[in-house]
């Protein structure tokens, strides 16, 4: 058991205070209990809040009347702990696991939730805050996914702010990827007598050439510049020592821009491995960065930077599925998520409250 | 325990009951005491034979003051069972685990052993009759590796025949083996942002491009054409589905023909994969076949058929390390060895004994 004295979660605290209680709560995938509790029974206690939970998954909503809507949301899970617990506070910078993924951007969540839940901050557009469960194991598991298969409505909106770190500036969209194994055939023998077989490893040398004469896409959607990838990430062959291989597997992963559908990005990868075995093994489309809509572009003129493109994939892509152009902004830097010396710069964590919070409040470019 | 019954060995019965009862005594490697203890028994009956033992291998030696002497051997050690035992003679062809590889070949060896140790065969030739244990497990335990390390004494020879199934023709010499790992590095990176890194697979392509195009010596040695070969038996590489992998090992088997050296093969597989990391993991000598010899040629001449060059390596490679030739000749197809279905003809056994007791009465030509 977690003792009580762990599961302090005060809203009224600075964010950064609040960041650190988040971090000293464990909750590795699939142990969401104790903070999701925690994170309910305090926006319960906001009259302003509808709260809904699902499973470890907590949606609080205004009902203000607004003509639009913006979801914000962040995922309470992290990665399994690494030596990495307590949260320590040194020389400006929260270190501590989850405190780069995500937890500084659930703080900030949780500090606006708690504004505008007493009434303190009153926004211009209605507010669906969103803190979910399982988002680093399978998709299956992900509270955004089920929320957005089993209560789309509770996710409808106009635009949505997805919490993932991105050095505190606006990373729009995301590529999609697929995985598929290209396999080689052939026939075993005895290696003393290989002339009576057919190598499948060596036969695999035309997709490896392939791949690597492969000149990336790297295609404008939305204003934004996309960069794909085609790359081995596995490969496996052999029998045994004395043994002509009779099959060689390799597997590989595609992430293409948003501007192609996952099914057009099949076709790509079926094309350029043409004469190969081909079976795709996994497939998530990308979402386009939806700048065009003015939520988006009012938001990015409140961050007050020039957006970049997001290549790695983020639950962004579930809101697209259900019409919602949708970005990731956060603090923290996303290659030191799921690392030991996780961290955040607690600069990072202020400033997204004070622009989140002024944008909201309609007071345009904060910084 | 093995019941009494299965322990019945009878060498004046004829060589294929012989065979038979061989068969019906498990002797999986690493536990070859039952049979070794059988054939102990036996040979220790016979007056004309010096028998020692060391571990589960069975030396008997004639001391009849020849000018020459011959070495006979046979493991007595199967593969493990695989539902084939016990032993079935049906339309002359004996079925069963180790009939093949190779309880046919020791049959006829202990008939030998049984017929001049009784005095009943006066052989030309001194002979030393070695029956041994664990051929097919790693070479440490090799009973006739053992004996050429600490009593190579018991293995001097003029010659020596080995018995391993030759379809009971003469295969002479054998190649050479060696195993190398060639490894490619690179730099890990998020498949996302694969451009910041390196992929080790893509990086293989090379290698497998060269051994694609290899083309196989097949020089003559001693008069017979061997055929060599140079095979991936097994590539690995990958460390996440969204990681550009930083390496990638083929593991590649070098058979080599027996007029080069170890040292001679693996230079030739430095120089072939030039500008690759190599490691060898191991390696094994060919044996030439050294059918110049007086003794050799007189065998063949009474086997009465062209020998073929042995692709595979054999236990004969251990005697050309003690400075001893040395062919394969036996009953059963090599081929058939380790499977399930393996069997051994009949005729084919016998005619093994005819040839070799014919032989060493000095009998001449026999078929």
């Amino acid at each position: 058991m977690v003792p009580t004295s762990a599961t302090v979660l005060d809203l009224e605290a600075d964010v950064v205070t609040l960041a650190r209680q988040l971090v000293d709560i464990p909750s590795e995938s699939h142990h969401e209990q104790v903070i999701a509790d925690a994170v309910e029974r305090e926006l319960r206690a906001r009259p302003h809040l509808d709260v809904v939970r699902h499973g470890h998954t907590i949606v609080a909503r205004t009902h203000l009347g607004r003509a639009e809507r913006v979801v914000i949301a962040g995922h309470l899970d992290t990665v399994p702990e690494n030596a990495n617990l307590p949260s320590r506070l040194e020389d400006g910078v929260l270190h501590g696991l989850g405190s780069c993924d995500m937890k500084g951007g659930d703080a900030v969540i949780l500090r606006l939730a708690a504004l505008v839940g007493s009434g303190a901050l009153v926004p211009e557009r209605d507010l669906t805050f969103v803190l979910y469960e399982a988002e680093e194991v399978d998709a299956a598991s992900n509270g955004l996914f089920r929320l957005s298969v089993e209560h789309p409505e509770l996710l409808a909106a106009d635009f949505a702010i997805l919490m993932e770190p991105s050095n505190a500036g606006v990373e729009a969209g995301c590529q999609g990827t697929l995985r598929v194994e290209v396999r080689t055939t052939g026939q075993r023998a005895h290696s003393a007598r290989s002339w009576k077989g057919v190598n499948a490893i060596h036969g695999a040398a035309e997709i490896l050439n392939r791949l690597a004469a492969y000149e990336a896409r790297q295609p404008v959607v939305d204003g934004l510049r996309y960069h794909e990838g085609l790359n081995a990430v596995g490969i496996r062959g052999g029998v045994a020592g004395n043994v002509v291989p009779d099959e060689c597997v390799v597997t590989v992963n595609h992430r293409f821009a948003p501007d192609r559908s996952e099914a057009e990005a099949l076709a790509f990868v079926e094309e350029f491995f043409a004469g190969f075995e081909i079976t795709l093994t996994d497939s998530a489309p990308g979402a386009r960065p939806g700048l065009d809509r003015p939520a988006a572009q009012a938001f990015v003129a409140a961050v007050g930077a020039e957006p970049a493109p997001k290549y790695g994939w983020t639950d962004v892509a579930r809101f697209t599925t259900l019409g919602v152009p949708a970005v990731n902004y956060g603090p923290g830097d996303p290659l030191l998520a799921h690392t030991q010396a996780e961290h955040v710069a607690v600069e990072e964590i202020e400033r997204c409250e004070r622009v989140l919070a002024a944008w909201l409040a309609g007071e345009g470019t904060s910084s």
